[in-house]
């Protein structure tokens, strides 16, 4: 049903166990919305084979794009290209234009173990860009991105308007009652308009209103005949403001 | 291998689709560190009853305790409770003791909507505190909180000493050098120290040191002998720091 879906895989323990603030989830979730595109699961697994092997192959399978971000360094937590290749029952492989890259990159400072980052999964894609001397990698619909989150901004900006799809249209109705005060019109508007996501949110802690109500499609004149319907069906005085 | 692990299900439409920033895992984070549980996984999933389902039921099956966040309320979007339900292939059952807490809470202004949130999984257990008049609802190893993040935190600090562990023990080396000179010699003391937990986390910002290096575990002992063994066998100059 929907089109333009994506999932975020976050591989590392370094968040998991709070040694560092996530921050690449949080950069793509408002930039893969002004694509358009439809964020439907972030997950944060460890630094493990079989987690991140079974987290590719569910996700890719499930949605049109996927991207990860972390574990693709020399060092022996680095797993993600190993996984990836796992996730789809193939085998990592030296990548002649991606050693060239690092033989050239390093020169003499060049350690056998640097030439790890050139080991990816058979028949992986290389995305080059003007602003970057190292490629993204591509397996499938997967875009293997790094951890490190002025890296991963990079790379990401360098591949992102692959992705524009149609964009979203959203508007929210601040309502001043309580969420089971308002739930029988929110049902009616949602029976009608199927093609609109609509969401409730109370909130406890603001002096005007007690729930946000928002609603959204990629169809922009639903949108606005949804909110003019539950606008209209509300009783008097609990709509506080629409924007 | 590991004890006292832990996933977080983060059950929102309003994540995903960057409405609101993500709180609650980002409060149950170092929450769940302090107390030495293992965080192993976070999930952020759609408003969906197959998801969650689907989510609850692998989690649930590979971790000691599973904490979902959001979802619970009144309106059509609030589908946690019948997801964990046929996650374990059961049904929602209206809990007498939540209908009363809830008629005396609302009074006259209770409508039959209010009464959807005493309508928990069978076979749930409601786990009571003295900071709050609404229980938290148990079902085998899932913790279900709400997903306004005061309620959030409210909720899950008047549970929070039920999952008190052994604590971790975790230090940091910081090195000037690129990983690819110390992947070696971290990869000798992760094999001779496979109790320990150890990171590396490369840095392009700073002017002293390059990477990271983490070491952890619930032995501190172990931890503190790791970190003498990687300091002592590094080559001289690149141990800028230990903290």
């Amino acid at each position: 049903m929907l089109s333009d879906t994506a999932a975020i895989v976050i591989i590392g323990d370094e968040i998991l166990s709070g040694k560092f603030v996530e921050e690449n989830a949080a950069y793509l979730i408002p930039a893969l919305r002004e694509l358009g595109v439809s964020l439907r699961r972030i997950e944060v697994i460890p630094d493990s084979l079989e987690d991140i092997a079974e987290t590719i192959r569910r996700l890719s399978a499930r949605h049109d794009h996927v991207f990860t971000s972390g574990g693709v360094g020399p060092t022996h937590d680095d797993m993600t290209m190993e996984g990836v290749a796992r996730a789809f029952g193939s085998k990592l492989r030296r990548h002649a234009e991606l050693e060239q890259l690092l033989r050239a990159f390093y020169g003499g400072r060049l350690t056998e173990r640097n030439l790890r980052m050139a080991d990816v999964p058979d028949g992986a894609a290389l995305i080059l860009s003007d602003h970057s001397f190292w490629p993204v990698t591509q397996v499938r619909n997967v875009y293997i991105l790094p951890g490190v989150p002025a890296l991963f901004r990079r790379k990401f900006d360098s591949i992102r308007e692959r992705f524009r799809a149609r964009p979203f249209c959203a508007t929210r109705v601040y309502c001043a009652a309580e969420e089971g005060n308002i739930a029988a019109y929110l049902d009616e508007v949602v029976a009608a308009f199927p093609q609109v996501s609509i969401g409730s949110y109370p909130r406890f802690d603001t002096p005007d209103f007690r729930v946000i109500v928002t609603l959204e499609s990629k169809d922009a004149e639903a949108v606005e005949r949804a909110r003019k319907a539950l606008v209209t069906s509300l009783p008097d005085g609990i709509v506080v403001r629409v924007e």
